[in-house]
């Protein structure tokens, strides 16, 4: 070793002792005769005292930021005691110094407020490891790592590892897929998830099983996502919802408490997906803070069985509070939805007008922006005073849950749009209003979503989750009775399974969500129903998925399972919104890997070995 | 849940306890008018009873092999108890029962002893995974996985995931790659190891890094090798050789107590790689037994170097206990090796023949065998009484460590081929002699591996192990200050480079190679020097590895590192040689996944999209 100890553990106790550290230079510093140097490794950051006999060496080899030393001394208590570092009361005693390394002058610095960009950092990733901040983020991600699979091991999960050259069946994201040389013209892809394989290890018995797992989808890369991604992936056998339900908020409550030492006892809240569109106009609402939606007019209820599931309803009341009073733009919308702001009814025409702005981004992209101003004096003022008198403009208000010092902000549009957008708008107040706490967090599961999508350009369904999540058992029927075939694409809302609901589940945490997962379908009827459903060819179903629906004739047992986002969840504990910062070698938004230079042009031999040819020029 | 209790857990305790049990149905018993079931999960097998009064239903919906069921009852004492099982003190008297699923029959039976061929059982791997002793493998393999976790966890090694999309840089093994649709004409490779990304960690200063990873090579496969494979991959900073030794074989003794509960407390024998080859033909020597290779003449030595390195120096005695007696096989013969099996003297005519024939297989490649038999009365027999007498013999079969009643085989030849037929006939004996037992464990660290390999196609060196592996520190002044051209191809063994010897070691598990790592160059300059000496230009140096010589230049710390091969480990661990039972969902010899059906044709969309073409029909 070229160490006895780390830059992190030498105390008050150990003054006296002789020791070897190594590390990296942070800084230098020059006080007359004497240098005092900062080493820092992984562990902490230990200052060393170069008296003036050792002069001569430090000017023929002079120690730099990020040079790599070993240094030979002696601990002693410090004069100048520094209590913001674990190490802050003692200090090195130099007796003898060696420059195992050098750097040349790094491109940024290598602090928590860094100086360097995006790119450069990027590109010099192994120096944007170094920091303080990045380094705390990994040590998050292996600590939330390390809380689940402790966890899932105390719940006898076993982690059985699922190949990564598997078969390509598209069926939602795009696969990569990697050609083979071996079997030439044929391809592999990688997974975009172990779905199949823990399925089949719920079929072969084993129960309870988790992975933490790459998984790959070939996608165009929004902000924040990456090719490559990290799931934790779990399935269980002979379970319901509920037992699942149960299971994984012990998960993340567990984590909770590893990682961050919170008690998080409270049940986690529940909501349907319904209550959650027509309460947040969001699938994944966060819930720290509420300013719920006043549902003024929606065209969300136009399916009758969707309404009488609510248990909101569209109380026939909130379209009389706005209906009858000329407002074209009330009356001509599909849908009116309103937010009640807490304490900004002294909002000034700058701040309204720039929220109207806002709106009007085309990432928005609203026409315009409605507000009520419930001043403090109980007296109200609003961008469409012509319309509406005081009394109406109270009766929306209070029909908003606002009081007196509110602002009530109301959109009105197409159905889809709008929802999105109030979503949107109501996030914005909330962070505008320190409502959405990093240090807060709250929990929350999302039931019963839609089976199918409609899909319209093709006029088919397709699976919201995935084809093998089962209905709920009640709508199995429906399923079972009904063609998929959508005879008229203008009232898809009309076809039974536009309401089928699935026996499906998000976890949504702060406003993400983290995880998502299913009961699947274990009969081979119900899934040939299912893959029919889609779309898909009797043929086509049994050479993409033949293993499946053979294995579920051998005794498929009743089984759920679930998936968490890792990256996701640890930049959420981590108090960010960005995952890259939680990925050791992340990829940019152009899927490069810009410090490898990956991807790149391969050899003409590597490419006739495979016996493909490029109908590009590569690079 | 459909239960209360697994398979697994109910014990005399629980007698009186009304219980809901899910499972399989291993069995079905008649007698008279009673019914008993064996249902099995993952967590044991439970005797169900099935009294008169559930005949109606049992005949209606009867319960077949590997039907799921679920019972509702009590749980009972047996009259007639099963010692063999842990639950076999009760019974469950069933009250009512459900069919959660059928079961066609299997094509195979889902025992220990199964009837399924290879391929059959590849196929419905799904039903294979059912059986106990393939079930037993992926526990081994969780627990080996678990404790090698806890292990490293303890040592403050940090799980940090690292790229699975990254840069084809083949040097030695071929990349799988994957073509790239938005950076179109160019590839990902998929990582062989994650050898470069964890230098780049201990540079970034993470001290000390380990991942449980999928890895994967692009080679013809051998039996028993897979494209996709798993490695504990392990790299510590400022550490030497001598640390990385201690630190893990501290994590396999965890492994052996946690998994085996074996004290392994002795010390782990080490040797040179020179002394392995000189004494076992082999650099992964099983060292459970002895029979050491006599060296009677060998071309191994030519070298003087390795020669005065070695502590066994080829004595010319021995040369002399076969030379002048004009037995020309010998005589002209490069080498000349034996070893003393012991106990064969009295082996029959049939049994040497026997023996012969296998060295003349094409997998051996020998000409002949010769043998001396050491009778226990003292007197010596051999196939070349003609050219020694028995002095003579006696000489030779006391030189090989003989005693009365051990039979001397002797094989000649070229020296390569030789070293490695009496490696295999060693081995052989070793495993007909029942010396090669599948519960004793023996470590081995195979030490001072030579830095580079001569590849006689291309006049140029390879390293041996990879192009990071940093030569003796003894040795850097002979790589730094000789050219690596090869004047002359044939006496590359007296170019300098033939005798660098590599910071690098292996850890040998009874005769296999379960781990191997080395300290790492970590100064720019030296590692240019190596891809330099590998027949890399400069340029070629820079756009494969430039980002690691250039990290090379921001403070790198001195660093080693050891990876696993968990794959085999296990099967190790679980007394087989096939690492494929110890895989969830392994390939076959032509690297496809038989019940997948994979890799298989991709639709035209999906090439025209990665803008390739393919210049085969695929299937």
């Amino acid at each position: 070793m070229y160490r006895t100890h780390t830059c992190g553990e030498l105390r008050q106790q150990h003054v006296g002792v002789a020791v070897t550290l190594a590390g990296w230079v942070q800084t230098v510093r020059k006080f007359g005769s004497i240098t005092f140097v900062d080493l820092r490794d992984r562990y902490g950051i230990t200052q060393l005292l170069f008296g003036e006999e050792l002069n001569r060496q430090l000017t023929e080899d002079p120690p730099g930021r990020e040079f790599v030393l070993q240094v030979i001394g002696t601990v002693t208590e410090r004069t100048n005691k520094n209590p913001n570092i674990p190490t802050g009361d003692i200090e090195i005693k130099v007796d003898s110094f060696k420059t195992l390394n050098r750097s040349v002058t790094p491109p940024f610095t290598i602090q928590d407020d860094t100086d360097g960009g995006d790119d450069l950092r990027m590109k010099y990733r192994y120096l944007d490891l170094r920091r303080n901040a990045v380094k705390k983020n990994l040590e998050l991600r292996y600590a939330v790592g390390r809380a689940a699979r402790n966890y899932l091991h105390e719940q006898q999960f076993m982690d059985i590892e699922t190949p990564f050259l598997i078969k390509s069946t598209p069926e939602g994201a795009r696969d990569f897929v990697v050609p083979s040389r071996m079997n030439q013209g044929q391809f592999y892809a990688l997974p975009q998830s172990p779905q199949t394989f823990k399925q089949l290890l719920m079929v072969s018995g084993y129960d309870r099983y988790y992975q933490i797992v790459k998984c790959f989808r070939d996608e165009d890369l929004r902000a924040d996502r990456q090719p490559e991604f990290t799931q934790i992936d779990c399935e269980m056998s002979f379970v319901e919802q509920e037992d699942i339900l149960n299971m994984f908020e012990g998960m993340i409550k567990h984590i909770f408490k590893a990682v961050k030492n919170i008690d998080y006892t409270e049940k986690v809240e529940r909501m349907t997906w319904e209550q959650a569109m027509w309460n947040y106009g969001n699938d994944k609402p966060d819930i720290r803070f509420g300013m719920k939606l006043l549902n003024l007019k929606s065209a969300f209820t136009r399916s009758e069985r969707i309404n009488s599931q609510l248990e909101a309803v569209l109380d026939e009341g909130n379209a009389s509070l706005i209906s009858g009073a000329g407002f074209g733009v009330f009356d001509n919308a599909e849908t009116v939805l309103a937010i009640a702001v807490p304490g900004c009814s002294e909002y000034t025409r700058k701040q309204t007008d720039e929220l109207t702005e806002w709106v009007k981004r085309p990432q928005i992209g609203m026409q315009g922006l409605v507000f009520i101003k419930y001043n403090t004096d109980g007296s109200l003022k609003s961008s469409v005073d012509k319309f509406y008198n005081e009394e109406k403009l109270k009766a929306i208000a209070t029909a908003a849950g606002a009081v007196p010092g509110d602002l009530i902000l109301i959109l009105a549009g197409r159905e889809e749009r709008t929802r999105k957008a109030i979503s949107e708008l109501r996030l914005e107040m909330g962070r505008r209003l320190g409502l959405r706490k990093d240090n807060e967090f709250k929990l929350l599961w999302v039931l019963d979503f839609p089976l199918f999508e409609y899909a319209e350009e093709e006029n088919r369904w397709v699976a919201r989750h995935h084809p093998f999540t089962s209905p709920k058992p009640s709508d199995i029927s429906v399923m079972i009775n009904n063609s998929p075939v959508i005879e008229n694409p203008e009232k898809y809302l009309e076809h039974p399974y536009s309401n089928i609901k699935a026996n499906a589940y998000d976890m949504v945490l702060n406003g993400n969500e983290i995880g998502g997962g299913s009961i699947r379908i274990f009969q081979r009827e119900l899934q040939e129903k299912m893959f029919a459903a889609l779309g898909m060819s009797q043929e086509e179903a049994l050479h993409k998925f033949g293993f499946l629906l053979g294995a579920f004739e051998y005794g498929a047992p009743p089984h759920g399972g679930i998936a968490f986002g890792f990256d996701r969840l640890c930049a959420i504990l981590g108090g960010s919104e960005s995952i890259r910062d939680f990925i050791a070698f992340p990829k940019n938004n152009s899927g490069r890997d810009v410090m490898l230079d990956a991807p790149s042009a391969i050899d003409d031999q590597q490419l006739e070995e495979l016996s493909i040819a490029l109908k590009v020029e590569s690079r």
